[in-house]
């Protein structure tokens, strides 16, 4: 039998309003499950047992009260530690904000909190959301829950490892350059990179102000849509998520025929160098598509290195700027590789960033009318690798070791530069039973579209979530 | 008797109002001074003689159709030579762009073409905007109306030459750290730089896009707020320029008591250093204002010193990003001072750079409700000197040149960073005839309020704009 904490949320808030279980219910599977494998995974960075006990209590209260609780109410979650909660601790992953109180709440977590969703804590994230395996100088490892000696992903490592263990129904994350993508897939979970501008940043940990974006996990494509539609919208206090209004995407994510879509494979770059069980799940995958009445075509995704290269400028050249006081005054609490990573950005001159910033606009438009042009969404891998153990990505592990860890984000970063929105999907397993995921990637504000292809390739596939628990 | 072009704006639409001349008779008027004075000032790089006739008529047809002509309709201006018009050379005072075509045109020239006013041709400028003299190392340089020997100020220098000789009635020029208030001062004319982000930028050159602003130039300050009032207003195509709605400033223009304003006398920096006649214009320009009826109190404007760096590491960043590729396939092609203080950008990394711009919101909201809670309007001097000789700025000169160029725009760029409306008025002449003006500096978006107190200004020194004709 399913335990509790394992259904999806949308079954979860289906058994809320039918009365079946109570918010306490799940709050209490949910614990148990964090009481189970927190000291394996280290998924959590602060479990908020008693604030969500009684949260939980609150809101079995409130819904005997009300006639329509929002359909998030009572769901336990738990974000990635650096969306801010006025007066909590919020340590970024990082030392050097230990005890850090903020004295805002991010525009994301009020938005959940008004649909009555709980709060169980805070998430292992990589410090300061710089690094795409889950590692932690500080905090030590975030684990993958389907083999403890393998990496989380990361940086929203927790967000990745507590929903596919059970811990929670879903979570907030970031993704500067593969954030969210990197951890659902590597622990086969779904991950919403949405387009850049469409959710408030507005109270989360800043990175780079240029290619930062919230987004969400959970463990089925429609979970995600429901806390998708929680948070999206214009907000003020975030002057670069003023313009779109967001229409809900869940409605649409109703699994149906795909027929009429065109699918995209990329013929350049995003297939190359695949590890074997890789690439014949994404040509599965392909292949579903196409069963559901999707016309798969060809295309390119030009301009590749440069825009990896030009993101990674903006990466390290924002970040060094938010850092530079600290990285002044206190570098001995930095864990080295991220520092020495955020210190690169000092290595570039304005004039050079700011010329890498200027071009964005016209390469972004360009590309995204030629790749829309030929198709409505493009599957790509999250990975070209299978998941690596954590020995694979240890930093005193030398050459080998970085040269696998820059591997990891390979096939995510461009996306961010690009602004596209993106979805990561479980896929498959390899030969090691570990999950393979590949990314949906779309028009600039149409995730209601990956949501809709999404859904419809998780329930063809019958890929039921991750049924992972001890 | 006053030569029809030595009419205030405000006087010429008046007269072709009542029918007692044409704006043919206008651009004659116009077209003769430039015939008389072009080949001793230089202030125009194009003179557009047939176009503007051409126009003259057409406007003159029009006027006997229309009921209610805009109230520039028929007014001859001409331009500073960056602000584009699709088809029509712009060269920015440079080598570089000789017969550049924008494909463009200027949304602040779209409004005055819809207001009906005519364009003359395009005016003198420092190369790319830069440069406080008006020297100009590709067309000569630009002399003063009132002492040929004697520079124009800049960059706008062709529009305060042509402006202050009555060769046109009013014109745009551009200001990011002194260069509408420069040549207005030292030519004897008025000059608004705006609120950052209150006009349109969208067509015109850009130079560092953070310290930019467009503004006007004319004979007398109700002329300025006529062509303000005509060209002020949000523009999608600038995303900087898109928030605060404009209410006319000019039926507020109407000279009047200044009872219950307190005018501000900065106590430190502004009145350090300044020459013995422009301490005395100053001050009397202030006790002119007490007798209007305000109360003249003392106010600080602090951190100047840090803002002046920050602005010039603003300025010189982006001026580099824009000019990368130019400084690298074409050096030869600047001047060597303008290349030498572009090329100084790439001294700055790019986190010193991000990290001068992030400042710069709370430092000026800072700033802002110190001095604006102390006082409504602030008046300081422009220069702190008299207008220098050609000879006295010649770059060739050494340092003392050098010394010189620097003082020039001592006392207006740091109004740049901080983004407050400027407005420099004539207050008086020194010893050797020369103008000394003094400059308001308001709340950000209250341009409305100095164009009243200038107005009251220049009614009570019955100072009657510049009558310099040859």
């Amino acid at each position: 039998m399913t335990a509790t904490c394992d259904l999806s949320l949308v079954e979860a808030a289906g058994a809320l309003a039918r009365g079946e279980i109570t918010a306490g219910d799940l709050v209490v599977s949910c614990l148990d499950r964090v009481t189970a494998r927190q000291s394996t995974l280290n998924a959590f960075i602060d479990v908020r047992r008693e604030q969500a006990l009684t949260a939980a209590a609150r809101s079995n209260a409130e819904r005997r009260r009300k006639r329509n609780p929002s359909r998030l109410s009572g769901i336990p979650l738990a974000h990635k530690d650096m969306f801010f909660r006025a007066g909590e601790v919020s340590t970024c992953g990082s030392r050097i904000l230990t005890g850090h109180r903020p004295t805002v709440t991010a525009t994301v977590l009020e938005r959940l909190d008004a649909a009555g969703a709980l709060d169980l804590g805070t998430l292992h994230m990589s410090e300061f959301a710089l690094g795409p395996a889950g590692q932690n100088a500080h905090f030590g490892h975030c684990r993958n829950p389907h083999d403890p000696d393998r990496i989380s992903g990361g940086s929203s490592s927790g967000p990745g490892a507590a929903v596919a263990a059970g811990m929670v129904f879903g979570a907030l994350g970031s993704d500067t350059a593969g954030s969210i993508r990197l951890p659902a897939a590597i622990c086969g979970v779904v991950g919403l990179k949405p387009t850049n501008g469409r959710l408030s940043l507005y109270g989360a940990m800043p990175l780079s102000a240029s290619l930062d974006t919230v987004g969400v996990l959970a463990r089925r494509v429609a979970d995600c849509a429901w806390l998708f539609d929680a948070i999206a919208g214009p907000d003020n206090r975030d002057p670069g998520c003023t313009a779109v209004p967001h229409r809900p995407c869940a409605p649409s994510a109703i699994p149906g025929s795909l027929s009429g879509l065109r699918i995209g494979r990329p013929v350049d770059y995003y297939f190359d160098g695949l590890d074997d069980d890789v690439a014949e799940i994404t040509g599965s995958a392909l292949d579903t598509l196409s069963h559901l009445g999707a016309e798969c075509v060809e295309v390119n995704i030009p301009e590749h290195e440069p825009i990896a290269d030009a993101a990674s400028i903006i990466i390290t050249c924002e970040a060094a700027a938010l850092h530079a006081e600290w990285l002044a005054t206190r570098p001995e609490d930095y864990g080295v590789p991220v520092r020495e990573r955020i210190e690169a950005g000092f290595g570039h001159s304005a004039p050079d960033y700011l010329r890498v910033l200027s071009d964005r606009g016209h390469r972004v438009r360009r590309i995204a009318e030629h790749v829309f042009g030929l198709c409505d969404v493009v599957v790509a891998p999250v990975l070209d690798i299978g998941v690596p153990t954590i020995a694979e990505v240890d930093v005193a592990g030398g050459p080998d070791s970085l040269r696998t860890i820059s591997r990891l984000n390979r096939k995510t970063r461009t996306i961010n530069y690009l602004g596209f929105p993106a979805l990561a999907v479980p896929a498959g397993r390899d030969a090691r039973g570990m999950p393979v995921a590949v990314q949906f990637i779309g028009r600039p504000y149409d995730e209601s579209l990956l949501f809709r292809v999404a859904a419809a390739f998780e329930d063809a596939r019958a890929f039921s979530g991750v049924p992972v628990s001890a």
